[in-house]
């Protein structure tokens, strides 16, 4: 049995890991991370965007976002707040619908069963000076879904959504 | 969004419910849920039985047992603690591994892709005179996968549990 907290237990070989120190206070990258308004503006690298967000800030809560490429498709996500504590972390999963149900099966293609990537994030932050030590994690279930989500762009794709939450931060 | 407490949202499409009184006290069925020698005593429908269990009771906790049926083969089971309010509310996945990571894809055989059956359960207790109010709830990813757990016997199962946890609190 481990005792140490699980969000402490980083794999390289199954999670991705974005660690920065932002110029921004702690308590507003809470705000940017947990109010609609402020998700909207920065949650999707550019030249996407987020055109809807809806969430109920709670363990077994509704995470929604509704992502649009520049052709206009969209793109809805949902996923289930797992732990919340505030100005320090918010945990939610893919894996799982509101009030903690599995998730559905996708619906299959020929050659594309199970072809979905469900993922878990954990932020965490905490002050440093005036700033915030700020730490993304998205833990996969296995080392073929971290590889496919590294392929897909991840450290470019948090890392410039993480510079447009500290624009955001600071325009509040 | 909805406001009302996940646990209170009986779908009966998607989920499985055994409702009780049982004449021993809400301490007492706590204790018989989350220690290992107790959950040992009761947990699996004779004549299987649970002949390993270990769990570590906090959210992203394991939650591990061992059933093994009567010809002696060995059924491990791994999930994740969701939601813990000693005496009220245990909830634990098997979509979900120790530390909140998706479960991996299960090991593929024709015709059987996917042929996993997640779920989420959700035990709610309350004291009820000397008794216990005891709901155990399933919820599962579609009507499907309901229609199977009923199939393979959730009432008859979970209701032999239940008495056998109340001989076992009454032997405690």
């Amino acid at each position: 049995m481990t005792t140490r907290p699980y969000w402490l237990n980083f794999d390289p070989q199954l999670d991705l890991m974005l660690e920065r120190v932002i110029d921004v206070p702690v308590d507003r990258v809470w705000q940017a991370w947990t109010m609609p308004q402020h998700i909207k503006k920065w949650f999707t690298p550019e030249p996407w965007k987020t055109v809807d967000c809806e969430l109920d800030l709670r363990p077994g809560g509704l995470f929604r976002t509704v992502m649009q490429s520049p052709e206009g498709q969209q793109f809805p996500e949902v996923g289930c707040y797992l732990d919340i504590v505030p100005q320090q972390r918010l945990v939610w999963t893919s894996a799982l619908r509101p009030g903690f149900r599995p998730v559905p099966l996708p619906v299959s293609t020929p050659g594309h069963e199970c072809a979905e990537l469900p993922m878990t994030a954990i932020i965490l932050m905490e002050p440093q000076g005036r700033g915030t030590k700020y730490n993304a994690i998205v833990l996969h279930r296995d080392d073929a879904d971290r590889r496919r989500h590294e392929t897909m762009g991840f450290h470019a794709g948090w890392g410039k959504a993480t510079d447009q939450l500290v624009e955001a931060v600071k325009a509040m």
